[in-house]
C-alpha cells in the first residue's frame, strides 16, 4: 500500500465511471436497508464480544454472530470478536434451550412466544452484559436484526431494552413467479430463482434474500406463481426447491409452493381432479410425503383454483371448502398449511364481480380443516390505488382470514412511479369492520384477536426480481420493507415504518429524511390522484396494465373492462352498489351500510365506488363532481411534481447513484401522471361533452392518439 | 474512524454473508477483465500526471483519462492527477487533430489507420513523457486500456512502446434479444436493454456495457435479435436505441439494428414488402433517414431473410441480392451498412442442408452494392462443438464476406459447461481455403487481404444478460473477450489470448494462471468429445438444445432431426458427403476434395462428417471406429473430472465467491458430461447392436430413460 488515494479530483474522475469502478461503494441499492451506514455525526461503540450461549451454537446463531461482525465493521469500522466467556459491554445471545447456562429461568422466556425476543442490558457474573433472547434461535436472530438496525439508527446499545413478538404467525411472500423465470407482474428483471442451474448452482443472492427477510421477520416464501405449473410438483423441481429450502432454513423461512389443482392429470395421467375422488387424495398424500421426504419444514400450497381460467374442485361439481380440504389432509400430518384465495369471480356469474368472493366463501364459514386459511385481497375488487377493505373481513369468523397484500406495483406505477404502499395497508388495516362492534378493524382480524383465530398470517406478492436494487427502484424496497413490518405487527404506523426505512436505506442525515419520510407519506394519494380519484377504479390499459384506458369496452368479459368500473355516460358516471343498484353495499355491516349508502356520509374517496352521480352533484367543496375530478387529477399531477422538487434537493446529500435513477423515475413518473390525466380528461370529456374549468390545461393530444397507443412489450404481462 | 479492522477471526465471520456484506471486493465478476489488481509481487510506478493534448477534450477523452485514474487507484493506491502542461513521468493523450501542440507531425499518424494507436515513451520540451497517439480519440481510448491492461499485467510502463491496429473494421456484437427482454440462446438471465424504461431511465450498465466492449476494440453492437421485431423500427423505439447509442457513442460503438423484411406491411399496411416496389423502397428510405435524424451515426441492419420462417426477398421472387441492395441504397447515403446473413436452409430444398448456403448466395458474388457484407457463420452447418470451416468463405472473391461467430454457448453446454471457444474459433480463422493457392486462410477472407476487400467485419453473438458476472459464468467471460481480441487481430493466438484474460481476470499468481490456461486450452476438445466426437453433429434436444438427444427423427423437417446428421443403422454411420453421397464435398477448394474424399485423409476429427462408415471400419488407432468412438465419449468425461480437479487446487489462490461459483459449474459439467456420453452410447447400442469394449462403465440408466427425460423451461429457447 502506497500513499493513500487523495480527494478531490480523482473522485469527480472516478464518479464519470462510478458504477463499474466502485461497484464497492453498495450504492447500487443492493444492501437494501441492511447497510450498516452510522447517522451523521454518530459514533457508535459496539460490543466488546458477542457470546453465543450454547456450547455448539446452530447455524442460525452462527450468521447471527457474523451478521453483528458484519454490522459493526461497517459501523464502527470495529472487529467484534466472538467470546466463549462473559466480557464487560459484551453482547450475549440465548435461546430458550441454552437459557440455564448463564442462571436465566425458562419463565423469562414464557412471554416472547415463538417468535419474540428481548434486547435488554443485565449484569451476569459480574459483567454488566446486553442480552438477546428468545424462545428460538431464529427468535434470536430476530432480535439480532433489530439491535442492529437500532445501531444504524443510532439508539444507545449500552442501555437498550426492547421486547417485541409478532402477533401474525405466517408472514409470507408470494412470488409470481413462473418456471421460465417471467414474473407475472413483476417490474424488477426476471425471477432471482435460476431453476435451470438448481439444485447444484446456488447463487449466493438466495442467502441474501433469506438474510433480508429475516431482518424484517418474514418467515415464509410461496416460490411459484398462482397461475401455477404443476411441473413444479415434478421430482426433478421438487429438487431444486429443496435445495433453495436448505440454504432457507437457517433464516428462519419455509417454503411454499402452489398446487395447480389439476396436477394429478397433468403429471399421472389420472382421469380427473375430483377432490373426492380417492385417486386423486392418494395421489396428493403421495405427492406431499415425496415433499417432506425432501423437504422435512416444507411450508404447504397456496391455491387459486376457479378463478381466472385456472383448475378447480368446482369443474367437478365440489365447493372450495371440499377442494381445500383435501389438501389439507394430505399437509396435516406434517403441520403444512392449505392457503385457499378468495379471489374469485366468474364469467357466468351476472353479479358485480366485487361482489362474488364473499358470495362463494362466507356460507363456506367453518367448513374448512384447522390447516386452512383463507387468503383475502385487501379489497374486493383487485389491489386498486384506492378501493374499500374486503367485506369478507370479519365476515367468517370461523375460518382464518389471511390478508392478501400486492408489494409489486401492478396498478400504481410499476416501478418507476414512486409510491409508497404503506398508507395504503394501513388504511386497510385500520378499517373498521364493525363485525363485532366498534373497533373490529381488518388488523384484529387478521391478528386473531377478533375471533379468537390461533392461526395468522399475511401475505405480500413480491416485488423481487434480478434488478441489482431487487425491486426495481429503491423506493419500492420501501414496500417490501413495509410489508415486514406490518405482517409482524398489523397496528404499526406507516409513517413509523417510512421514517425507519428511510434512516435505514439513505444518508442518516436528519433533514433529508424527513424530506423522504414527507415525500412517501403524500405519494399514494398522488397517484391516487392522477389514475383514479374520487372512488374510480381499474381504468388502465388491457393486459399489461400500463397507462390508462378508461374507454376499453370491448374485452371477452364486461367485467374486464374499465367501462364496467365506471359506466359514464353523458349524465352521470360511477356505480350504484346500493340496495338500488348492484347491492354490493349489503355485504358490509352496520353502520357502513347506513353510511355508505348516502353519498353524502360516503367518503368522498370511495364515492364513486358506491354511487352513480351526475357530473353537476354538488362536492363537499361546493363545486361539481366533474370540476372536483379535475382538480384530483391536477392536484395528482402537481404532487408529482413537487416530489420531483424536493428530490432535486436532495442531491448533495445522498449517493450519486441512487440519486440519479430516483431522479431518472420521477421524470419518467412526471411524463405518466400528464398522460394519466390528460388521456383520462380527454375520455371524460369525450363522454360528458363538459369543458374543463377555467385556467384548466387542456389534454396534450387527441383522445385517438392516447387511444392508439400500444405497448406490446411492456413487463410482468401474465402468460 | 476508529482502529481498523483486524483479520482473523472476523474475515472468517465476514466470509458466511460475503456477497452481501462485501459486494465491494468486486469478486461477483462485475468487473470482469478490468479489475486493475496488479499481480502478486509486482510494484507498478503509474504515470505521474494524465495529459491530454486538445485544449477541450473530447467526452471520449474524459473517459479515457478517468480511466487512468480508476486504474491506478487501483493497481497502486496512488492517484494520478489530470494536467495541462507536460511533467517528467506524465502520460500524454495524443489525437491526430491536436498533433501539433506538442511538436508530432501528422505524418506520425499515417501508419495507424483509423483505430490504431501507439504507445511509445518519448523527450518532449525536456520531459520523458509516455505519450498514446492515434488517428481519433477512439483511438487514443483503445491505446489506453491496452497501456492499462499491460500495466495490469506487470509491464514496464516507463519503457513500454506498443503499436497496434486492427485489420478488420466492424468489430460487433450480435444481441439475440427480444423486445419482451428473453434472449434467444441467452444463458445468463434476460436482457440488458431495458426497453420499458428507456429512454428516459439509462441504467449504469449501459455505460459500463460500452467501456468492456471499448476496452477490448469492439465498435459496434447489433441490439435485436435476428429473428426479427420489426417494432423496434417505430418512433417510440428509435428513441430508445437513439438513448442507448448517446451512451455508446463516446466509447466508439455504434448501434445496428435487424431489419424485418416485412416492416413496412406490418407497421404501415403495406400491401408487399417486394424490394422492387417503389413504394417498399421509398418506405426503407424514410425510415433510414427517420434512424439517422434520431442516430447519426447509426451503424445499419443485419438482416436474416428467408430463412427459418423470416419474410425476404424470395417471397416475392427476388434474389438475396435485390433484397440487401434495396436497404443498401437507403442507407449508403448515411453511411450505412447492410449485414446479410447467409444462413439460410429450406424445407423444399432436399439438398443436403449443409450444401445450402454456397449454392444460393455463390451465384450472386459481385451482385451486392459496395455496402453490402453477406454474414457467414463459421462453418456450413450452425455452431457446432466442432464443423469444418464454410466453404462460402474464399469463394465470393467479389463480396465482402463478414464471419459470424457464436459466443453464447448454445451447443457447447450453456453458462454452466467450461468451453473456451478461442481454439474452436482459431481452428476456423487458420483454415485454409486454398482459394487462391496455400495459405489462404479463412482469416485472410475475413481481413480482407485475400481478395482486396477494403470493407471488413467480424460478429459475435452475445452473451452477455443481466446475471451479475454479464456472461453466466467467469469463463464465459473469456468468450467474450476472445472475441473482441479476434475481431481486432484474427491472427491472433488463443492461447495468447488465454493467458491475457486469465491474468486479467483471476489473480495474477503464475500457478493459478499456469493452471486456468491448461483448463481453457483443453476444454473445447473435451466437449466435442462426450457431446460429438469424430465430426459428428446436432444431436443436442429439440428446441431448447440442452442434453443429448441423438435418437430424435419424429420432426417437422428431415434436417431438423439429429438423425439427419448420423443416420446411424446396425451398419453403419455418418452422412456421405464426397461425390458419391450429397457430394457437399465439392463445394470446397482443392486440394481439400481430394484429401477429404478418402477417410484415410480425411482428418479424424471431422470423419463422420465427411463419410459414412461401417462400426468396424479401422481407425488410425488400429482400433475400430466404434472403439474409438467410446474412447472419445470417456476421454471427454474423464476430462471434465480433470478440470475439476485442477479447479479443487486453485482454491486458496483465488477469491472464494469466483471460486465457488466455477466449482458448482464444473459439478454441473460433469454430470451432464456423463449424461451426455452415457445416453449417447446407449443409443448408439441400440441401433448398431455392439458392446462396450471391456472395462467400460455401462450407462447408467437406459436409453427410455434417456428418451423420457423433458425441460420444458430450459433457458434460451427460441420463440
Amino acid at each position: 500500500m502506497a500513499a493513500p488515494a487523495r480527494a478531490g479530483w480523482l473522485v469527480s474522475l472516478m464518479l464519470l465511471v462510478l458504477p463499474m469502478a466502485l461497484p464497492a461503494q453498495g450504492e447500487d441499492g443492493y444492501e437494501l436497508w441492511l447497510r450498516y451506514q452510522a447517522p451523521t455525526g454518530v459514533t457508535i461503540t459496539p460490543p466488546s464480544s458477542v457470546i453465543a450461549a450454547c456450547d455448539s451454537p446452530s447455524r442460525t446463531l452462527d450468521i447471527a454472530m457474523a451478521e453483528v461482525g458484519t454490522a459493526f465493521a461497517k459501523l464502527a469500522n470495529e472487529t467484534v470478536d466472538r467470546s466463549d466467556t462473559l466480557t464487560d459491554g459484551g453482547l450475549l445471545l440465548i435461546s430458550s434451550e441454552c437459557h440455564h447456562k448463564f442462571g436465566m429461568a425458562a419463565t423469562d422466556f414464557q412471554a416472547l412466544g415463538k417468535d419474540g425476543y428481548a434486547i435488554e442490558p443485565r449484569w451476569i457474573d459480574g459483567h454488566r452484559v446486553s442480552i438477546i433472547s428468545g424462545n428460538s434461535d431464529v427468535a434470536v436472530l430476530y432480535g439480532v436484526f433489530d439491535y442492529l438496525m437500532r445501531a444504524s439508527r443510532g439508539e444507545n446499545l449500552q442501555v437498550l431494552w426492547h421486547r417485541d413478538a409478532p402477533t401474525v404467525d405466517l408472514r409470507l411472500l408470494n412470488h409470481w413467479d413462473n418456471l421460465d423465470r417471467h414474473v407475472e407482474r413483476g417490474y424488477s428483471g426476471q425471477s432471482i430463482w435460476d431453476w435451470h442451474r438448481l439444485p447444484d448452482y446456488l447463487d449466493p443472492k438466495y442467502t441474501d434474500y433469506a438474510r433480508a427477510n429475516a431482518s424484517i421477520g418474514i418467515n415464509g416464501t410461496v416460490l411459484t406463481n398462482v397461475n401455477a405449473d404443476a411441473t413444479v410438483l415434478t421430482a426433478s423441481y421438487i429438487g431444486k426447491v429443496a435445495a433453495l429450502a436448505d440454504v432457507f432454513r437457517p433464516y428462519g423461512i419455509r417454503v411454499y409452493l402452489t398446487a395447480r389443482f389439476s396436477a394429478p392429470m397433468e403429471l399421472s395421467g389420472l382421469q380427473t381432479a375430483d377432490p373426492l375422488d380417492p385417486q386423486v387424495q392418494a395421489w396428493w398424500r403421495a405427492k406431499v410425503e415425496d415433499l417432506y421426504a425432501a423437504i422435512p419444514d416444507f411450508g404447504g400450497f397456496l391455491v387459486k383454483a376457479n378463478s381466472e381460467g385456472q383448475p378447480g374442485p368446482q369443474d367437478y361439481g365440489r365447493s372450495h371448502a371440499e377442494g381445500a380440504n383435501m389438501l389439507a389432509d394430505a399437509l396435516a400430518p406434517f403441520n403444512g398449511y392449505v392457503m385457499w384465495r378468495a379471489f374469485v369471480y366468474s364469467a357466468d356469474n351476472q353479479d358485480d364481480r366485487v361482489k362474488q368472493a364473499f358470495t362463494e366463501f362466507t356460507p363456506l364459514d367453518g367448513a374448512f380443516r384447522d390447516n386452512v386459511l383463507v387468503q383475502v385481497k385487501n379489497g374486493p375488487l383487485d389491489f386498486q390505488p384506492r378501493e374499500p377493505f374486503h367485506p369478507m373481513f370479519g365476515a367468517m369468523p370461523e375460518t382464518p382470514l389471511m390478508l392478501e397484500l400486492q408489494i409489486t406495483k401492478e396498478y400504481l406505477g410499476f416501478s418507476t412511479h414512486l409510491a409508497y404502499l404503506g398508507p395504503l395497508w394501513e388504511d386497510v388495516l385500520q378499517s373498521d369492520t364493525f363485525a363485532s362492534g366498534p373497533g373490529s378493524t381488518v388488523a384484529k382480524v387478521i391478528d386473531g384477536e377478533l375471533h379468537d383465530q390461533t392461526l395468522t398470517g399475511m401475505a405480500g406478492v413480491a416485488n423481487i426480481g434480478t434488478d441489482r436494487n431487487w425491486s426495481g427502484s429503491v423506493f419500492d424496497q420501501a414496500n417490501w420493507f413495509a410489508f415486514g413490518r406490518l405482517a409482524w405487527a398489523p397496528d404499526r404506523s406507516s409513517a413509523a415504518i417510512a421514517r425507519e426505512w428511510a434512516e435505514l436505506t439513505f444518508s442518516g442525515d436528519a433533514t433529508a429524511t424527513e424530506t423522504i419520510v414527507e415525500m412517501m407519506m403524500t405519494s399514494r394519494d398522488a397517484v391516487v390522484d392522477y389514475m383514479t380519484p374520487l372512488g374510480l377504479a381499474h381504468l388502465m390499459g388491457t393486459d399489461h396494465h400500463y397507462g390508462p384506458a378508461p374507454w376499453v369496452d370491448n374485452l371477452g368479459r364486461d367485467d374486464w373492462n374499465p367501462y364496467y368500473y365506471h359506466r359514464a355516460d353523458r349524465t352521470a358516471i360511477g356505480v350504484d352498489r346500493t340496495a338500488a343498484g348492484t347491492d354490493a353495499l349489503s355485504q358490509y355491516t352496520e353502520p357502513l351500510q347506513a353510511l355508505w349508502s348516502d353519498p353524502a356520509t360516503t367518503p368522498e374517496e370511495l364515492l364513486l365506488w358506491f354511487h352513480r352521480l351526475p357530473w353537476d352533484h354538488e362536492m363537499l367543496s361546493g363545486r361539481t363532481l366533474w370540476q372536483d375530478m379535475v382538480q384530483h387529477y391536477d392536484r395528482g399531477l402537481a404532487q408529482v411534481s413537487s416530489l420531483k422538487d424536493s428530490w432535486q434537493q436532495l442531491e448533495p446529500r445522498l449517493d450519486a447513484e441512487r440519486f440519479a435513477q430516483v431522479a431518472q423515475f420521477l421524470t419518467i413518473q412526471e411524463q405518466e401522471a400528464k398522460w394519466w390525466r390528460d388521456a383520462s380528461l380527454a375520455y371524460w370529456m369525450s363522454v360528458n361533452g363538459l369543458t374543463l374549468p377555467e385556467g384548466t390545461a387542456a389534454p396534450e393530444l387527441t383522445l385517438d392518439a392516447y387511444k392508439s397507443m400500444t405497448f406490446p412489450h411492456a413487463p410482468g404481462q401474465g402468460r
